[in-house]
């Protein structure tokens, strides 16, 4: 007799301590829940972007004013420290705002209409697609979770969500869940526009439903492709956020002075321990000039990093199992720091920061070192050929972002520029003298890359963007006014772009039109 | 020992005469075509708006100066008559024409920029996605052929292309790739920006490398759920615009005297049996109310179709045995008329059409019913209940297009809104008191649908959205000057929509902007 284990354990990853179990859903309850979100999409889909701006004001009052019980809840299942995790709270409070003022803005309905000849007029817009699951990720239990970018970015674009908790943190999502339905409720939203689903068998029958319209997903590439395929048999498009290795190229004029490397080292090291590197915005890999000391500043730097917990026990057998993996992928040179190896063992899922250190020949296409290990590793590779180590890059696979380390030095510039051009072919933000950690959430952002970095290269789930997901464009021929959205009425109620007979035409400003949510 | 045939045949549809043989591609040859678009990709997507659209432009100039040549070369092959075939050239030069002024507008490249803090800029833009495959379809040689909508638009947004040549019309496809690699050359462009390939392992050849960054394809479902499967095994995208049947909903109000049934009854027909039934965009199923002899008025009205040669010999097959499985689908109501039943048998792949009445409780899900049947062929259906017609309607799979029918009769305003709505969450366009065949090339198009009807729902392959496929967002962060593309230059030398600090700017007017290419 095989038992079934009936609940998500809420866990400390300090201590490996149970803390709670969060009871799996019923797939009744689970068939209702999908029912419910089909049922109202239409209504859904009718109400305007200032209603749902109202909605997501009111998440995002919720999530503040309960600011402090979150950040302690979601430190005991996730131990990502009451600092970062109540910053991060934040930004899913401006998250959920910045969104409510996408949809306001309207560009994201991209309407159109004109005149096409005596007999024929056609009408076009972004409706949205309908139901949309939620799959969060780990590392982020409040930007990739209950109410993190998916969400936020699918309600304002006018589709009801139902969201996976994730075992990582259930007791957080059945707490976020709770002040999302009430918080929506208050608001005027209709039930069922939000709900929430426990278990891995619940995920798998959303993932099936043919309620859900579309998949947004954050996660591993394990677990994003399991997705991918399972839902590639209905056609249903899956935005799935994997991750792989962002590489940071430093050319030999960012690294002049000893002052110039120590500041590299310190700064790589900073945002590969980032939250114990549980950031799939991680860089993975240093491409540095010999010869300047580079490897020994980052091994200093590794050196003093203190162990942090990973996120859960499961994360910190893979990161175990994934330095065991570099190194043997790195058969001649793998040198590895370990910032915890004059320490005691630690209990529960804690972890040292490493610096594996590889050869440039290592770097061939299939190799181990080019794929992801979550958590506090990252490889360094010191080239004498500049030239061999750009190569080098081109059999990395598409990632999430990419850095450049360039001086100000004359003649630089060129190269610089074809760099960038060459990483932005493969990438999808590349960053300049800057880290790749930390995504702002503005009307430029791109969080998403070629393939297997996202399932979507088009798509972003950080940015303004975020909502182009949801929608899909529909025209309509000959219709009666009454028959047009508030988006391409005559007097253009909504205030919104519009493309009128090919002419692109711009609202009226706004009293508090948002530039930028910082 | 398999013999492999090494050659396309070009046939003549009204006899099965062969006409030619266009020999496959060399693999080699293909493999080098492939290395020459992924080597040009970086150079063709440097290249401005302006410079793309001389190319465009002079391939449209091509094809106009050719165009009897073309259409007689077409005939052969194809068999659609030299007036539809005339008009398919003309169509198919401003389609060209009006890519070109899409990408020189701008708004497709999705420019913005912003000041997010002291220490952090982002640009944001669209570049191209790199050398893309385009498998054309049999029913459009030129629309949907080596320089058709795909194409066209592909190289608009600055991406190479490689066109595999249409069994069903090689010589016109070898004839189309000469007179756009001349065209293309002669003004400019870099070689390697276009190339053709002939035979279906040059097919798989190129949906298999690793060179090709997307893939287009207008066909059968059979066919384009095989290039997905395929494709999806390294991730790259597919737009594939498959089709299904297209329904029409006849209210009662719509059909209130004789003239208004035989109107309806004659549009009908004529538009499911236009270019031989062969128009993704075909009615497929009309829904009609039971009791004003619409039944009588369309079968009369089929009857006097003359027999058309289809496009292929497989074709023609295909459609005999689609009739006996919609007859066998439909066990107890199937009534068909067939046009040509009083006539002598056809040589070639000669076809009459073919009406099949049935009733309403045969359209379950899953039925043949609901699938697409290729060729000079429809359903009726006479509902009494029109509540239940409307629930039938669910029962499709999602379309390219459904049209409605409706009164000018007070009171019916409400329903007839509510069936455009429930018509547009299944459809890609829908048409109001207009048939759906006839796709006018705007910006307010939409030629595309949800699964299965198209492989990506928020796709189009007509209409100045076509180019969205082939470009994906990238962020820089803190770009110098010099790193960015003419899109974000501070002085805008484009002359383009830009957002910039989150307020979206529109261009000076033009000289000349293209309004609607009717």
């Amino acid at each position: 007799m095989s038992v079934t284990l009936a609940a998500d354990l809420s866990t400390d990853p300090r201590t490996t301590a149970v803390l709670g179990a969060v009871p799996h859903s019923d797939p009744r309850v689970v068939a209702q829940l999908l029912s419910r979100a089909a049922a109202v999409a239409a209504q859904v889909s009718m109400t305007t972007p200032s209603d749902r701006s109202r909605w997501l004001e009111a998440v995002a009052d919720a999530l503040l004013l309960n600011q402090e019980e979150l950040a302690v809840l979601a430190d005991q299942e996730t131990a990502l420290g009451l600092p970062r995790l109540r910053s991060e709270i934040a930004g899913a409070a401006r998250s959920a705002r910045f969104y409510a003022s996408v949809a306001v803005d309207g560009m994201y309905l991209g309407a159109s209409s004109e005149t096409v000849n005596d007999s024929t007029t056609l009408s076009r817009w972004n409706i949205p697609i309908g139901p949309v699951a939620v799959f969060g990720a780990s590392n982020f239990p409040f930007g990739f979770g209950v109410f993190g970018h998916d969400v936020a970015s699918a309600i304002a674009a006018g589709c009801p969500v139902v969201v996976k908790a994730h075992p990582a943190h259930p007791r957080l999502s059945v707490r976020l869940a709770q002040l999302a339905v009430d918080a929506l409720a208050t608001a005027g939203a209709p039930e069922g526009a939000f709900a929430l689903v426990v278990g891995f068998d619940a995920g798998l029958q959303i993932v099936d439903a043919p309620e859900i319209c579309a998949i947004a997903f954050t996660g591993s590439q394990g677990g994003g492709m399991a997705l991918l395929e399972r839902a590639a048999r209905r056609g249903v498009p899956v935005f799935a956020e994997m991750g792989t290795v962002n590489p940071v190229f430093v050319t030999r004029d960012a690294v002049r002075t000893a002052e110039q490397v120590d500041s590299i080292a310190n700064g790589f090291v900073a945002s590969f321990t980032l939250g114990a590197g549980q950031f799939c915005t991680k860089p993975g890999l240093l491409l540095a000039p010999a010869g300047v000391g580079m490897r020994a500043a980052v091994s200093g730097a590794v050196t003093l990093v203190e162990p942090a917990p990973l996120l859960t026990p499961g994360i910190a057998g893979h990161f175990a199992a994934g330095i065991v993996e570099l190194e043997a992928a790195s058969q001649a040179a793998a040198e590895t720091v370990d910032a915890g190896a004059g320490t005691s063992a630690q209990t529960g899922s804690w972890a040292s920061a490493r610096l594996v250190s590889v050869d440039l020949h290592d770097l061939h296409p299939g190799s181990r070192l080019l794929e992801e290990c979550f958590g506090p590793v990252a490889l360094l590779c010191e080239y004498d050929d500049a030239d061999a180590a750009v190569r080098a890059l081109t059999h990395l696979q598409g990632s999430l972002v990419a850095s450049v380390f360039i001086g100000e030095g004359e003649g630089e510039g060129d190269e610089a520029v074809k760099l960038v051009a060459q990483l932005s072919a493969r990438a999808g933000r590349v960053t300049v003298n800057a880290w790749p950690t930390g995504v702002a959430n503005t009307w430029s952002q791109q969080h998403g890359g070629p393939w297997p970095a996202a399932s979507r290269a088009d798509a972003t789930s950080v940015g303004a963007g975020a909502l182009d997901r949801f929608v899909r464009p529909v025209a309509l021929q000959n219709a009666r006014p009454e028959m047009l959205p508030g988006a391409l009425l005559p007097d253009n109620p909504w205030n919104i772009p519009r493309r009128i007979d090919g002419v692109l035409t711009v609202p009226l400003p706004r009293a508090a039109h948002p530039k930028v949510n910082k």
